[in-house]
């Protein structure tokens, strides 16, 4: 049952269900003496927060981080960071009815086949609320890695597709995430038709890391790939990565293949080469759909919420193999 | 540096490198008193092998595994068993020339970033060759769990695809593991040209398991699609994976995704429910082409090789997943 | 840095410091369905709690536990159980007199060469207040295990020595753990002089344990009486361990030595073998003496206290062993 | 099953059973480019090697390391190093008459409680032989912090105690590892006598390390004392250990305990303050006794030999957490 804790020397360890108490992250293995920032913090919840869009679920969350240890004087400690963000939304309903439902798509049925047990108020631990703890975990992976950018955004939802990628980190993401602003109104129109009609909508995010250190990834089994694929498919929602367009670089023969380095997508062999890293991301359509999607309180497409989330779990792997990697440093000079 | 193991409960860990003395794996977490089969462990290895097929490399090598430890009487014993493949195919000749070579999309250049030294004598240990280590792994994780079939074929190879999935795992994979005759012999043509040209291929292939445990995969970084993909994108030359046909189903709305189970891919929440599990992995063309690929050393399209590597870093997820769920049986019952 | 974990499948994640807003444990791999009961919990803790007795630090602290995830209807889920508690006695003083203070035989001056910066407000993780997340963990561990039966005591205080040991697990043991009326007595005023002299003592601590399973343990570095002395070696003062009497059996000839299946204190080739386990565990005397341990605030013994966390450690060596070994259960029978 | 993996970042895993067919090691985590030297490896290796004097058993095995992966030219990789020692030792007899014998304090009934079936012709996993293995991955360690030194030596036997410490690492350690002429020529005499009769000793070995780095450590778990004691305790026979002279010094009162520096072993809280490091480790008698002892291929005392392993699981130790602490230094400069 011990699934919940992701990373080698940079880990971190989530916890909380939707409906309980709290939700939580322990991060364990921060350098010392590095200055936190509560506002910026808040700043990457605040992005992966419901309710900010008319295109999201109507349910409003603060999502108000409390910091319990590991930080003193606003400065890290080196020990085990600990930020909780509690419970305050859940509504007061009969949830008894929902004891025996088991939605298609979702957790509730294989939870019951795994565990006999379950907290039928939500989604518990599969619900897409558990992933503030891991927003919070990619804010301290990032002050690690300062000087890398991540840069995630929507290139397709449903059938509408992005048709040039932005030209660099700086471009304004807009209002959902797509930084096209004709596609994103499309996308808009079309979510909020989707949300009248208790539809609901898939797509793909692509992530683009800048500034990466070269060498970062542990052969054969922590590839930097693998470890990045783990964490994305660790998503709820998420059905497929790759690095860069993956699937279709399969039609290329290799002297096309290899003619073009951005086609390795910032790593050969599983190691980082210091250029541009891009992955592919493919998020399912909610499965919550029909009357209950109409309620307002699901989101008829994640992706514009799934961006920061995104990011923050790239950044936990490079934080974690650029401490892996440093550990050797001194061998290397 | 370390990052040559894999699992938890059951767990691997592959050393050699393609020119040195030897590749190997150990297996820690094998259960004790299983019978094993030292020719269906020969069996699985020569599929893996090279020069079976005029489309793949010339290379000829034997890949005879020695059994070191940890098998006594034909049993396992439950200590670590220990497999190596002695390297007798190394030819002589000039390495010196290799060197300073670096080729794009290999390990080569970012194996110096990483550690400043490699033998240049081949790839080392980002050589398809280790992957031999993996099918040995795979032949052990399938004696934990011999009732689950896996079934993996190509689906495509660049622009060649298959019309018609085949109905179940009794249905021949050919000879190079397309079952479907027609499109096999295509490739194969295709194929053989490309060798001739010094031209690589990539492609598509499509894992099928049936009888699947319920209930395996563990919340939240654990799932059981976390750890196929990281499974699989630790594989040379992977650079997708998806759950069923995941690019694809992101196009589809919710009420159509949530309408045929066989979309979910088996697993729901990331745990799997007990149906099918299908994934699909992106392979790259190989990025030996021109005059050194036409040497016929090798492979002009690394699928038809790869697909036991493919079931076997199956076998090892499942078998690890097993045994952590089964630790908790006594409570459930 | 990351070093706040323990165990395989029956894992524990600590976390606050001693000055900070809170410490708490995250368990993750507990079974699903197990039925709590709070009371329980709390008494644990107050076994542990600092001001329950004369000779223990004249600080109360209420140490109310919380649980944020993981339980749900009073049984566990199955998910990770997270319990906090919320310092709520630190004195407001002038701490800043603390920063430069390096107490000799405290992590003060190490915490500072690891780190470069601390919570100079107290002991941080190193205070021993950081065990009563231990005893959290191990309320937990033990629900697993219910059958077996741990049982911890005082046998040796500085140079008073317990004659003969209890003769089992229902034999009361008084006050401050000294399961022998007049050694008792005699202690606790030898403890009340020390404190009032800011002198301290310290001595060996004798845990019994009964009704183990057969079979727990992991050869080779897993073994039950390592994963035993990593558990107990990890406890704040702790500086030695001993499978049953160790350093004195080493006297004995090997005809001796092997005459009596007690002298393997339950362990055969580090593999429990149903016998009474029995470890001993040396700790020494708190470093903090003179003047401000007339103040008060300090134990001048520390064993009255540690017993629970004694008992706790073990038990969550036990829990994970058990889980390991119940993995392999279903091959065994 | 599985527990034969040791260490985070410089991690090894031992394979073997004493009658297969070899005994290795793979090292994960080496720094690549690191110079080796395969006599000095042969030089430990026959440290360990019974039939080198004639206190030992009568056995004389070659223990001849063959290197299998993960060194180039006399040089680490940074890959896996594999390095296996056949055994060739074999008598051949008729093993059948040991299948059910079952010696008291081996762990030969408690493998059959464990695995249900076990390598009946000799300790398999549990004989001391297995120690060879980890002498190989004490070397590679030992490379990692040259600058470290490691002094192991006896200083009980029996009632035999050593009466002066050795003053530093330069003194002589005599034919049988204790520092002081006339006591080993005791020792030597009386364990001549034991193994006439069949009879066996146990001892304390004290370990001192000096030029330790300070900050190694991981609180609260990974501490380096919990460390050592796990790597200790992993050793057959091993059942104590303290820091410095822990069971002794619980008798100091804490004005005395902390005047003098010494008495903290070279770790406060868990780390080292760069100090001198001293450990006491327990050896029981070995359990083989009367007529089999007799047959001279059993050690009398395994002390002697177990002096280099006890330098080597250090080692590990250290380099694991130099290189833990190696990985924050870019932050704490």
């Amino acid at each position: 049952m011990s699934g919940n804790s992701f990373g080698q020397l940079f880990k971190i360890t989530t916890f909380g269900e939707s409906h309980g108490e709290a939700l939580g992250v322990v991060i364990d293995g921060m350098p010392a003496g590095i200055q936190i920032n509560l506002d910026e913090l808040k700043k990457e919840l605040k992005r992966r927060a419901p309710g900010q869009h008319a295109v999201h679920t109507s349910r409003k969350e603060e999502d108000l981080p409390e910091i319990l240890s590991g930080i003193f004087e606003n400065k890290t400690l080196g020990t085990p960071i600990t930020v909780i963000v509690k419970n305050t939304n859940q509504r007061s309903q009969d949830y008894a009815a929902l004891k025996e439902e088991y939605r298609p798509g979702h957790a509730d049925k294989t939870t019951i086949l795994k565990y006999g047990f379950r907290d039928h108020r939500g989604g518990g631990r599969a619900s897409g609320r558990e992933t503030l703890a891991r927003v919070i975990g990619g804010y301290f992976a990032g002050l690690i890695i300062p000087k890398v950018s991540f840069y995630a955004y929507i290139e397709e939802v449903a059938h509408f597709k992005m048709k040039e990628k932005p030209k660099d980190h700086s471009v304004d993401r807009g209002e959902i995430n797509i930084p096209d602003k004709d596609l994103s109104d499309e996308v808009i129109n079309f979510l909020k038709v989707c949300k009248q009609n208790g539809e609901s909508a898939g797509g793909i995010v692509t992530l683009s890391i800048l500034h990466s250190p070269t060498g970062l990834g542990e052969p054969v089994f922590d590839k930097l790939k693998a470890d990045f694929a783990k964490a994305m498919l660790s998503l709820p929602a998420c059905i497929g990565m790759s690095v860069a367009s993956g699937f279709e670089l399969t039609k290329l023969p290799g002297s096309q293949m290899s003619s073009d380095s951005k086609n390795f997508g910032g790593m050969e062999g599983g190691i980082s080469n210091g250029e541009e890293i891009v992955l592919k991301m493919a998020f399912k359509a909610p499965s919550t759909i029909g009357e209950k999607a109409k309620q307002g309180r699901h989101d008829p497409c994640i992706l514009p919420r799934v961006i920061p989330v995104v990011e923050s779990m790239a950044k936990i792997v490079m934080a974690d193999h650029f401490l892996r990697q440093s550990a050797y440093e001194i061998f290397h000079s």
